[in-house]
């Protein structure tokens, strides 16, 4: 494993939940980010004792003006000289609109150097066709797509931003360059689509990711991979940050850095082909690491499965109800992804699965 | 570097504040431990934008009924299934005996293997004479005392702790004998200790440890080592979670182990000499993390405050008064502790610090 950092020194401001035990959001972006030699701010927009997944949680919510006034509290003291940004799950339209605010500011504030400043944006509503935030979410995000470089939604995300209904991978491409064209959105990665296509193997997701081109024309990769059997939460959360740092990695890599890292959102040159482009070098890099820590935390889950009983008969968990209630809390916790053990897949990841043409 | 975690599966509950930006607290605290491959639980204290060394600072602090709600949410969630807990900056008396409840609850599950829970508490209050606490919390830690396994005071809180004036060696060790006796804390270890004796060379500092014997004897041990000239904020955070790996790796390593690991507190026999102690073992190698950590920062500390004077000209500093709380807030971030580009140091320090008997 090497200890030498993958990126320069990057100074990000993360904005998601933290929960007190387990791993989603800030509390796995922070630590894969750091892991990976980052300087992370995390501003946390919740303060759970877990994460939703179980159907139970005490804590805390951030309020839009309590970000705002942390962001206010990090500018006075000359500590908004962030590099990057990564946003997550945000409680409530009007805290979109304060993140969307320190965005925006963050990047007017390298108007000079548009270079300088790059938003990953991650639109957490809902999944599986499914919302989980209130309706006024997703016209709050719509506002915001345009000042974004690189947006990360599932494929529900994608249609509700887009307006675009996704069932089959030509109407993915649509939304795709509804968002590029429309929306002005640089840099699009769609996570874990799960459509079938002729080389889709039984059982495989795929990644969908396109960087517009200079007349805002899609160039989409996709990037097929084996499906884990399990349920994972905070997956989204650890590929918005690993996309974080291996985009920054890939731009700093490729033959025309010098002049990538000038442009607003590091936007390749038309004659780039799609798999060429770096957000597919740093995709195929994050799925490689994914692949890795789920292959891991299921493996280590079955282990915790089996101690299940007897942590029932611990607590004198008896009748049927309250045993099937105790099991999902106990599968919930078996499932939290392993992160802290396994830096090297992080670090050192074998990449398995490259991008190709759609 | 090694990718080998050098603790066992190791579950840290992690209470105390937590910074947006930089590094004190739990935002050091828990990268700290995650590195080393523990799967900590971070209950934040505070949600600040910075430390209060900035001296101005935005966001808010967690109600002592917060935290105890939040450990509800764990409880009722099978998530109180920690091995360890390392409790740190806790804002107020009432929040100090919410977290000594939640300790007590916790060792009081593990009755019947006293061995399976062991509380680092960092009774933090002041520094160099000045308390920054209220009035109200000493004494809520003294109540707390006979419940942790190891505590971490600095000479300031010592002296508060144990009622004795620390003013040379022999008062010093005289304050360990309290804590041990009066107090019944197990392991104690005395931070960034400045007295003068014979053989400290000028500008070092000592760490003092103990761990008592079965009749309540301290059996004491020194490190010196060299003093860096930059302030630091989150040293003694940094210092708290890498005890709390490397306690627990130097007792898993013991030569007793199998009947250390089953003891309340993992207490030696009397046979064993202070030098040859696990708890000295740990502050060794705690020492030589912290050591290289700290000398990497201040290296580059002088790189970030050559660019301070250009920083203070895009932002329109000129008046003099605006201009030297301007570079104390520069110098403030300059001087946070570099630990994601450091990750190395803290995996395999070089040992360059022996525990010497006293």
């Amino acid at each position: 494993m090497s200890a030498e950092p993958p990126v320069p020194e990057t100074r990000v401001l993360a904005v998601a939940s933290h929960v007190v035990s387990g791993h989603v959001g800030n509390k796995i972006a922070v630590f894969a980010m750091q892991s990976l030699g980052c300087d992370v701010a995390a501003l946390n927009t919740v303060q759970f004792s877990n994460h939703t997944g179980y159907r139970q949680w005490r804590g805390t919510r951030t309020s839009a003006e309590e970000i705002w006034d942390i962001y206010e509290g990090l500018k006075q003291s000359y500590l908004d000289n962030f590099d990057m940004m990564l946003s997550g799950y945000v409680p409530g339209a009007a805290s979109v609109e304060a993140v969307g605010r320190i965005a925006k500011e963050l990047r007017s504030r390298k108007a000079a150097s548009p270079g300088d400043f790059f938003w990953v944006l991650d639109p957490v509503m809902g999944d599986n066709g499914k919302l989980y935030v209130a309706d006024d979410v997703a016209p709050a995000y719509k506002k915001l797509l345009n000042h974004a470089d690189l947006i990360l939604p599932n494929q529900f995300e994608a249609e509700l931003l887009s307006g675009v209904k996704i069932e089959s991978m030509e109407t993915l491409e649509q939304a795709i360059q509804v968002l590029h064209e429309k929306f002005e959105v640089p840099h699009v990665v769609i996570t874990s689509v799960s459509l079938s296509h002729p080389d889709h193997p039984a059982s495989s997701l795929s990644v969908i990711g396109s960087s517009r081109t200079s007349t805002g024309q899609a160039r989409t990769f996709k990037i097929v991979f084996p499906c884990i059997d399990c349920y994972f939460s905070g997956t989204g959360d650890m590929f918005g940050a690993l996309m974080v740092v291996r985009m920054r990695e890939a731009v700093t890599n490729a033959p025309d850095a010098d002049t990538l890292l000038q442009r607003r959102a590091w936007l390749s040159d038309d004659s780039v082909a799609a798999v060429d482009l770096p957000l597919a070098r740093a995709a195929e890099k994050v799925l490689a690491s994914m692949h890795e820590v789920l292959t891991k935390t299921c493996e280590g889950m079955e282990v915790e499965m089996k101690k299940a009983e007897a942590t029932l008969e611990t607590h004198g968990v008896t009748g049927e109800e309250e045993r099937a209630k105790a099991l999902h809390l106990l599968k919930s916790r078996a499932a939290e992804l392993r992160l802290p053990r396994n830096v090297g897949s992080l670090r050192s990841p074998t990449i398995a699965f490259r991008a190709v043409k759609m």
